[in-house]
């Protein structure tokens, strides 16, 4: 299990607000089923790398759809084979150790 | 105002887990008294960049002096002088796009 | 056309040098026939997104196959629809933009 | 010392190039005086954190005062206390994996 942030916006267009190009890309992974978060920064997505990068291929290209000549797309991917991770776990080992608890 | 995200973590330590890190570099953002949210991915902090940067600094030092030998961090920044811009508002505006709302 | 920049380390390994696991990573691309830059950061690549994609799975992948437990990946992507881009152009016009030439 | 790579661009104008923002921030590592390399996709400093934070904080100013209203800036510090590093030995240590050399 993997746990992957994704931030994709477009270049070129005029206007400073990107958000419904953002929007575009968030309705294919709200219509993928897969587990995710969105933030003020991107969009984090929790799954198998299998799952998410194809989804986050069509992300991409729902900007391009929507009308962007370039765009850019940031992923950053924490995928760990040791033990489980979710999005919560990730979370709540950085709380319990900042309140002195064993984790 | 400006709305940065960063994410901090040590190499060189074995074991794989980092919260131990992670919850230093929180300790310092939260006595900053920065607005902030932590993500499963990171840290987002909404202000000005005077006010960031030289947190971000100490979120850095704090895992050295936790004794990672290397640490390596990645910040992203998006700072907009058109208008103001918040953790909120950004997380706002894409979900109005997607219901069809105009903003 | 994209240009893309990776850059894939491993988490969990005692010793701060990683450049034995980025060497796995970089003999993966190296064998694809893409090209490519190594620089003290990454590896950035040309080409189109339906091949780069499946090759930094795979740069991905050798991490874990050369004993990480942890693979922390990060990729850039910028993909233009409106004109060619490569490796050297973009290098290129910023240069000449600096020099005062006209692009 | 400190390997940084910077990435720098301006949001909110039309026309899909962006170089010539980008000239603007080279300008001023140009002129800072530290050693620095450029790449397709960003500029890689080598350095104290001490010198290369504010430069790069003027970097991402340039590109307002070039006109931009919004500007997006990615940050990836690789420090390292645990002996020194280099722009060219980063590159050097991955090559010598790669050909079997004992580094």
């Amino acid at each position: 299990m993997a746990v992957v942030e994704v931030s994709i916006s477009p270049l070129g267009m005029p206007g400073t607000g990107v958000s419904e190009f953002v929007a575009e890309s968030l309705k294919v992974i709200r219509s993928s089923g897969l587990k995710h978060q969105l933030t003020p920064m991107g969009t984090i997505i929790e799954g198998s790398l299998d799952d998410i990068l194809p989804v986050i291929r069509k992300m991409h290209e729902a900007q391009f759809e929507a009308g962007a000549p370039r765009v850019s797309t940031l992923i950053k991917i924490d995928d760990r084979r040791d033990k489980p991770s979710s999005l919560e776990d990730k979370v709540r080992s950085v709380e319990e150790k900042i309140h002195g608890q064993i984790p």
